[in-house]
């Protein structure tokens, strides 16, 4: 899932992401609810008519941007004081205002109010984070049951099964696999139609994250999405998803773009590199998106150079396309297994 | 003629001009001189296959650059002497370096190197600067002459007329009537197969730009190129060209879209102010453009708002739409017009 944190993935407009393929976009809420505002995207229809953006929009639960983005907020059994990054000015935030901006903003998939544990933590810590947002999970639960039908579009859709959103959990625990697995058990407990594991990408090592999310999806039941929070690197993407993760979602293509960072078929190019000025050659040969087809290295090189805005565009545009090649790879895969496995279930039930 | 200072109009890609129906772009020489650099440019193949852009291309002379952009320039007879505003670093342009430069970046229509005339000026000064400049015009022709056909291109388009460039004279001569008059004489006499007004939109009042274009077309033959530079408002492109002005440029549409400032159907609009945060409705409803008939005016005033990189590339889409439009209105009214004349002419010797 793309990262479009202010109802816009930066420089790229949303006719180009449809042509890319994007099926879901993600929305920050913290930015979101500080700008343009709630009641501004609800009045104007919610989060898709307002981004004129038909396909699926997921939005955070803002635990992670108050986390990331503030050093001064304060944590209570009621909610999270913080300061906006904008103006300074003071904002609280508790699982039911959560709720509350999520249904105003009115994206397809919304989650629970979460407080994303800091790394590293002491057990004790970790367990009572854990605790925190299993108690905030419930009070998410509770108010989204209550007020789910006020989300803009409730009575605008067509006849059909969506006519709410559907909010998923967070499992916390910190990096204690035994604590991830009570998060898990306990938060499908409260029940939720998808899960998600959060609390990664906050400074541990790669490894560790890896350890935790297979100790996690493993209590998690397959045949709800497994949405893995903030990760990662292509590589990194595939190999989750191989190990049972349905959705992802990371900063990394665009942001990296924007650094004149990008993926490639034949690896990372920092573009920025005065060796690609005089390369005719596109950027990543095996690539078909709009800038591979049309734009020299050299051509890329010199806008990043000279600062150009479609440096950016390109950039992005491209590494959207690779992120996008590599899980419709991976896609393919898994329904040519899936098929396989099909066909040998098939055979053996035919021999019998 | 959209400008493309370095090869690119920022923030939009080429797909999207070819879209929107863009025929001709501007590059500015001095700036691509400075970076990536004629070398580069013409190893890539030329301006056309460094920014992959098969449609027409014109670059001015530098004249107007090295004029707005130094302080620090000295004027001698045999160039001009200049700063980078990059670096600081110093360059020597002559009409001869000028022209090897724009034959190096190999766009189609290729300017004489001119002294843009600074606005005051005492006659005794118009009359000097105007007299350098016809110099200098006569020595950029000669220098082309000798060397046209070291275009980088020059070898390898298919055959046919177009295998050099065309390179057109500057008319200069200040505010001044006569002057103008004499200018516009004696660069014919010189012969270009295009002729330009430059020396205006340099701070001199509106009416008097209008006056100078007026005095110095009559003199310019109406069967060649008439380019006027430097201009302008929608309303201005109209009025000069049913003067008989055939070309224009301006960094008005690209520049007012980076600043909000949007031109549609009913008059300017200021996009960031507050009164179109609420606005469902399209930038301009009679406008077709790809903005205009995907985003509400509350979407484009919020990208604004937070400063994302998508309001530039949407507003100057728009912006540029806008311009487009109202050119292809006045070729129609032209063609209408030509159409009405010959109905006219033809009926006159039927009847006769």
């Amino acid at each position: 899932m793309p990262v479009g944190t202010v109802a816009s993935v930066k420089g790229v407009s949303q006719d180009i992401l449809e042509e890319l393929g994007v099926q879901i976009l993600l929305g920050n809420t913290y930015h979101l609810y500080l700008r343009p505002g709630v009641a501004q995207v609800r009045q104007l229809g919610g989060l898709h008519r307002f981004m004129a953006w038909p396909r699926a929009i997921l939005t955070d639960s803002g635990g992670f941007q108050v986390f990331s983005l503030n050093d001064l907020r304060k944590v209570t059994e009621e909610g999270v004081t913080f300061r906006s990054h904008l103006d300074g000015s003071t904002h609280f935030f508790t699982p039911e205002s959560a709720m509350e901006a999520q249904i105003g903003l009115g994206a397809d998939i919304i989650m629970a109010f979460d407080e994303c544990t800091e790394h590293p933590a002491s057990p004790q810590r970790a367990r009572e984070s854990m605790e925190l947002t299993l108690r905030w999970a419930a009070r998410s639960k509770k108010y989204f049951e209550q007020h789910k039908t006020e989300v803009p579009w409730a009575t605008e859709r067509t006849p059909g099964p969506a006519q709410t959103q559907a909010l998923f959990g967070i499992v916390q625990g910190g990096m204690d696999a035994a604590l991830r697995k009570e998060s898990a058990e306990r938060t499908i407990e409260i029940g939720f139609p998808g899960y998600a594991i959060g609390g990664l990408s906050v400074g541990e090592p790669r490894p560790v994250t890896r350890e935790v999310v297979e100790a996690t999806l493993q209590h998690l039941p397959a045949d709800k999405p497994r949405y893995l929070m903030g990760v990662g690197t292509p590589e990194e993407i595939v190999e989750y998803a191989s190990l049972g993760v349905d959705m992802m979602d990371c900063v990394l293509p665009t942001r990296a773009a924007r650094h004149g960072l990008l993926f490639t078929s034949e690896g990372r190019i920092s573009i920025k590199q005065v060796r690609y000025a005089s390369d005719p050659g596109p950027l990543d040969p095996k690539c078909g998106c709009r800038v591979c087809r049309r734009y020299s290295r050299a051509y890329l090189r010199h806008l990043y150079a000279a600062n150009e805005v479609l440096a950016q565009v390109l950039n992005t545009v491209h590494n959207l396309s690779f992120y996008l090649d590599t899980m419709r790879a991976v896609r393919h895969s898994i329904a040519l297994g899936n098929k396989t496995q099909f066909l040998a279930g098939g055979q053996s039930r035919a021999k019998s």
